[in-house]
Order: C-alpha cells, then structure tokens, then sequence
C-alpha cells in the first residue's frame, strides 16, 4: 500500500522517486494523482516527505485537482535554459531537471526513475542529468521492488474502485451473452434479425460502447477469438470471422476506469449452440483445474507455486505444459496468474522463479486455460480474486461458468 | 512521409531505429505495424532495410497482421540470457537487444531510440547495452528530426483516415448541440425532461459513448468547460458544474482511432439561449482572426509566422498575448496551430522560434482563442486543416461556427 513507500525506498536505499509523463494512462504517476488532465508533468517524492508534482501552468487548474503539492515549470523559464545551453534543448531539459530538484533540496542521492512516456528524450536528459550532477545515481528496474511492491496491496478504496469495475465488467459481459443468444443460427452460423451474420467486430463494437456506456474503456483491446483464434492465447480475434456455432470463443475482457484508472480482468469460454464432445472435454478440465486451485489458494503461500501446481494437473491429464515444454505451443502455455490495480499485469506474479506471496491486500487473477490451435480450440476461465485482510478470498465479480449458450435455430 | 525515411535517417546519420513498447498507443510504433494487440515488442529497422518486430511468440499471430518481417523472442531465450548474466535481469535484456540486433548484422553505428513504455527500465538497459557494444551510440531526440519529420506530411491513406476521424467528431459534436438544444432552461440552467440539472459529466458520457459508437476514442479525455473552466485553456472541465445560461463553453474534442490511431482536433464555443455582450465580442474576434488566418494560409510559409500574426491581430485589438508578455495567464496564451496524426500534438509546430514550414501533406490546426478566467469566459475557435498537394487548404470537417446555441425555456 502507499503508506509502505517510504519503507520500501528505505529497504531498497533510494533517496528519491522520480516520476515522468502524463496523468492518464500511466500507472506510476496515476498512483499519486489520480486521472487528470495533466499531459506532462515530473513528480518527484523524496523518502520521508510528501510528493510534489511539476507541471505546466497551462494544466495548473487540474494539476490542483490532484490534492498534490504543485508548482510550475515557469520557475524555470525554459527559453533561458535553452539559451544557457546554447540552445541544446536536452541540456536545457537536463538544467530544468538540476534545478527542480535543488528547490526540493536534492543534490545527490539514489533516484529510481518511473513513469510512461516516450524513451527517447529522457534518456538522453537523464544521462545530460547525470553529468550535470555527478552526485545523483539513477536506477530504474526490471523488476520493481518499490512502487510495483507498493501496489500489490490495495487498501479499501482501491479494492472498492476495482471491484466496482468487476461489475461493469460482468455487466458488459452479461449483455454480450444475451445479444449473442437474442440472435438466431442459420447454416450454422449466428445471424441477425435481418439474417446477416454476425461478426467478431459486431461483438467488439458493442463492448467498447457498452463500457463506454459505464465510464470505462479497454485501452488494451480485449479478446474475443474464436476457433483457431481462441487457440492462440493473445490473438485478439478476427473482426471478420463469423460466430459459427460449435467452436470455442474465449473472452478475455480486461477494461480499467476511463482515462487509466484501475483494471479487472476477467475471461469465459462460450460455444454457441452446442459444444463437440473434444470442447466440453477440454472445458470439463480447465473447470476442474480452476475448482481446485479455487481450494487450494492459501494466504502467504508463493503464487509461483500454484503456476506448477497447475502445470502439474493439466501434465496428469496427459497436456503438455510450459513447465516440462517451455516453448509449447498447445497444452498449457501460459501462466496462472498475475495481479491486477493500475496495470493489467502487476504483482504479485505467478511465473516460476517468482517469489510474490498471496498476502492480505493481493488482488490476483487465476486463469488457467488450455490451448490447441491445430484443433482450431482453445479454453480459459478466469476471475480477479481479493485475498481479504479476514484471510479469506474472495472473487471480485460473480458470473455463471457455462460452457454452452444456446441459439435459437 | 514513409518513404522518407531512408533519406531522413541518412541525413541525421542515424544507421538503426530501434521502437520499443506495444503496438497501440505509441506512435512510434504504429507508424509501422498499425494498432494490433503486440502487447512488448521491439521494432529494428536499419537504414535502407525493412523493419523487423520481434514480439512474444504468444502474440506471434497478432503481429503477422501488421505484414512486418517478424521475429519471435524465443529465438534468445531469456533464461538462458538470466543465467549468463547472473541473474541481472537488466543486463540480461541488454545481452538480448544485442544479440537481437548481431542478428541484422548491427554491431556498431548510431541508434535512435522510440517508442512510449516505461522509462525506468529501459534506461538501465540501454545503457547497459551501451557497456555491451560500445561501437553503438545511442540518440534520443527533443526534437525529432526522422520519424517526427516523416510524420510532418501525410499520404493519402493517413489523409482518408484523419478525414473519417473529423466525420466522426463533428457527428459527435453534431448530437452534443442537439442534445443540448433539446433540453429546456430553468432558473438559467439547463435541465432534462424531468427537471434534473444537466451537468458537465452528463455531456462528457455522451461523449465517450458517442464516440465508442463510432469505432473512436479519446485517451486524451476533452474539453468540455464552463464560465471561469472555459478560460483556462487546458482545464477539461468540471464534471459536476451545470450548464448555465449565457456562459461560454469551450468545447474541445480530439478523438483518435480505437488502439491508438489516426487522431482528430476541433473546437467550438457555445452559450446556452444567449452570449453576453462581452463574450460575444470575445467570439467576434476570435472568428475574425480565425477568418484572416484561414485567408492567409501559403504554402511553404513558416508555421510560426502565424502564430506571430496572431498575436499581432490580438494585441491591436487591446489583448495580452504570449508574444509581449510570455507568462500571461489572460489574453491569447497559447500556440495557434500544431500537426496532428498520431499525435495529437505533433509537426509542424507554431511556436516562435520553430522553423516548422506549412508544406503539401501537412495536416494542422489552426486555433486562436481568448482566455480571460477572472471574468468568468474563454472563446476558442479550433479546425484541422489539409495542406493539398494542389497548392490549397482544406477543412478536413465542416461544422457551422455559431457562438448560441438556442435552448428552450
């Protein structure tokens, strides 16, 4: 939780968070400031103290929604930095970055980068920053051991805020399996009223208006593959492949508050019509496989574990894994998990080799799946899961696991 | 345009670009593979050569759709790199990067740097990297003088795409008048058929919806400000402020394509069932500039010389401007113009001191407007036009520009 950063920056001897971008669609700053319209800014938190965000006075109005301590970059007038650079507009940016951080009191010290934005400047103004500065070092991490740690704890108003998009999620969800069985089947494929088929793309403009409708988005698309599709985990779908009945679709939703807020995630696999015998089989397994796991997530346990637990059930069925195949490409071929808050994919991770524990405050996806594009199917299930400070856990948003969604003839 | 690239990157001595992040909401690398669900990707193009995209092989399907060479992860495997570099995940992924890179023969020269994605990371890896190969320099630019250069003028399939995308605004902008002149006045706020007070959000959802409907979205949010609100250029608006009477509304909309693509910029000002004298002055002269700028356009004109005009026409009639008082808060206290493709805000840009020329294929705007929050107003007028190859200028959307908006009372 946010409350345990100046412990982690304490843990991981960092003096200084430094914060780059926008405030939307990028987690690190979003944390702070919530969405607003702010389309540049630099947050700069020293350990100890509270954050103070830099931004230009044309967006001071929503930089001050943010609560935040603010202050302008017209401290620093840009035009007489450049000519202090000779017009080196990287140095120039590299002095704005000096002085900024010498109002704050800085002048050395471990400063761990963040934010989302474009790479290429701040690389350069960075390492501008470091000659400039000698005494400052720079870390940014691969795998973050303050921020990403930070949020892999909600507190009640995240997981109010999260849970809250579970039920826009499962509502839009809701409304695509009822128009889907509203329409009727024709030659074997889903047809309108006026009996034209119906598209993956009808299906994908209708969620993004439905939860548009409910104040969110999908900045990542969302999957809605079927057959072959749906047996390659990430492909998105076919805007123009028909909904043929019988087949597999997998439907991967995973939209955040609008503007980049906080994400759900959540997956259901559909036949239409009817499922063949090798489709309610591989359903049948992954249900079951999802029901144990269900059982088995325990608090303070490695979620890596439950990724080799999974490996080890879908094995004993006869699939292969990524555990003993780590290339497959049929079986399954993922991982279980990952957590879920302002990025889609946060700690706490389930690869292998991970050591993320599920611990009061996790909110964690379990998705197991099975994948066999050369049998044009593939399956998934998967809920968002609270582990609840009370030590139990919880799914974020209920809806019914069933394979088979009838259609009228 | 694309086919300028070659010659741009030879002109700037640039052998390699190098794009890092997903394949939807960063321009860099739309500019190449299109919005497809990549979701970490890196592209490599060598000067004189087509770009390669190596991505995870779970997305391998979603990036054959973009038609790019493509290449899969895999073929480094990243265990294997962990381990050579003793479990230094950073340095890992620079001993990836350059064997990616030994694999298109690139052991030296220099290297621009694109793409929006974490900056933390990135930067310990290139510079990692840089430690690896010290053959390589690394480039990053304030002001891009490749990709953003050869974004500056636009084909005639990213002519269509930025057209269909002033449709769809203006459509949107088109039900926002009418939703808005359909409801009645009461006690000088807008209400709906129950009585309700229409608020800012209310238009805002519409929005959002509106544009979803239309296969758009805007990750930027817009502009949708009332009174005081209305005379800060870059405040959003104020999602619980009603809709009053007589106050201007600046309405600021830049949409883009689902994902992540060709984006569009418009404004208008409203006041609800009548303008006060002072801002329907206001609005006369903001038109009247609009109208001389539109007349005054040339081909191969300085952008900035506009911006300059501009201030000259508002300064003659008696407004601050940024030209003699660069921190004015009141007055006219922006840019008129900027570029638009997949960026909203990309070149030509008008800034003084820019060199940006109006050329055959750019597309940009052209907004002049007055801000004055202490009285309460702000007047923006805000079209995107198309610099032809026959020597003209084209509004790529036409709307009518009429400061009242009638409501019943």
């Amino acid at each position: 939780m946010k409350n345990e950063l100046d412990a982690l920056m304490q843990a991981n001897d960092i003096d200084v968070l430094l914060i780059l971008g926008a405030a939307a669609h990028n987690p690190a700053m979003v944390y702070f400031t919530g969405v607003v319209h702010v389309s540049a800014a630099d947050l700069i938190k020293k350990r100890g103290e509270p954050p103070v965000l830099f931004c230009n006075p044309m967006e001071r109005e929503e930089a001050a929604r943010t609560g935040l301590i603010t202050r302008s970059y017209n401290e620093f007038p840009f035009m007489d930095l450049l000519k202090e650079a000779n017009g080196d507009r990287i140095l120039a940016a590299a002095l704005r970055y000096q002085r900024m951080l010498a109002s704050l009191g800085i002048t050395s010290g471990r400063m761990a980068l963040y934010g989302s934005t474009e790479v290429g400047a701040p690389f350069m103004i960075i390492n501008a920053l470091q000659q400039l500065a000698p005494g400052l070092t720079f870390v940014g991490y691969a795998q973050d051991p303050i921020l990403m740690q930070a949020m892999q704890t909600k507190d009640e108003a995240e997981v109010a805020r999260i849970r809250r998009m579970g039920a826009v999620t499962t509502e839009v969800v809701g409304r695509v399996a009822d128009y889907l069985t509203s329409q009727h089947a024709k030659d074997g494929v889903l047809v309108n009223s006026e009996g034209q088929p119906v598209t993956i793309g009808d299906v994908k403009s209708r969620i993004d208006l439905w939860l548009a409708e409910k104040g969110a988005e999908n900045p990542e698309g969302c999957i809605f593959a079927i057959g072959r599709d749906a047996g390659v985990p990430h492909s998105a779908g076919t805007l123009t492949d028909l909904m043929r009945l019988g087949q597999t679709i997998v439907f991967d939703i995973y939209p955040c508050e609008a503007g980049g807020g906080y994400f759900y995630d959540f997956t259901r696999t559909w036949c239409l019509g009817y499922a063949p015998d090798e489709a309610q089989k591989l359903y049948e397994q992954v249900h079951s496989v999802y029901n144990t796991l269900k059982d088995e997530f325990t608090m303070g346990r490695v979620l890596a574990d439950y990724q080799k637990r999974t490996c080890e059930l879908f094995e004993a069925m006869g699939h292969p894994t990524v555990m003993t195949q780590p290339t497959t490409e049929e079986g399954y071929v993922h991982s279980l998990s990952h957590g879920v808050g302002l990025h889609i994919h946060e700690k706490p991770f389930s690869g292998i080799g991970m050591n993320d524990l599920l611990v009061p405050g996790s909110i964690f996806t379990s998705e197991p799946g099975l994948y066999y594009p050369s049998r044009g199917m593939g399956v998934r299930i998967e809920d968002t899961y609270y582990a609840r400070p009370d030590g139990t856990f919880e799914i974020l948003a209920d809806f019914p696991k069933e394979l088979v969604l009838p259609v009228r003839q």
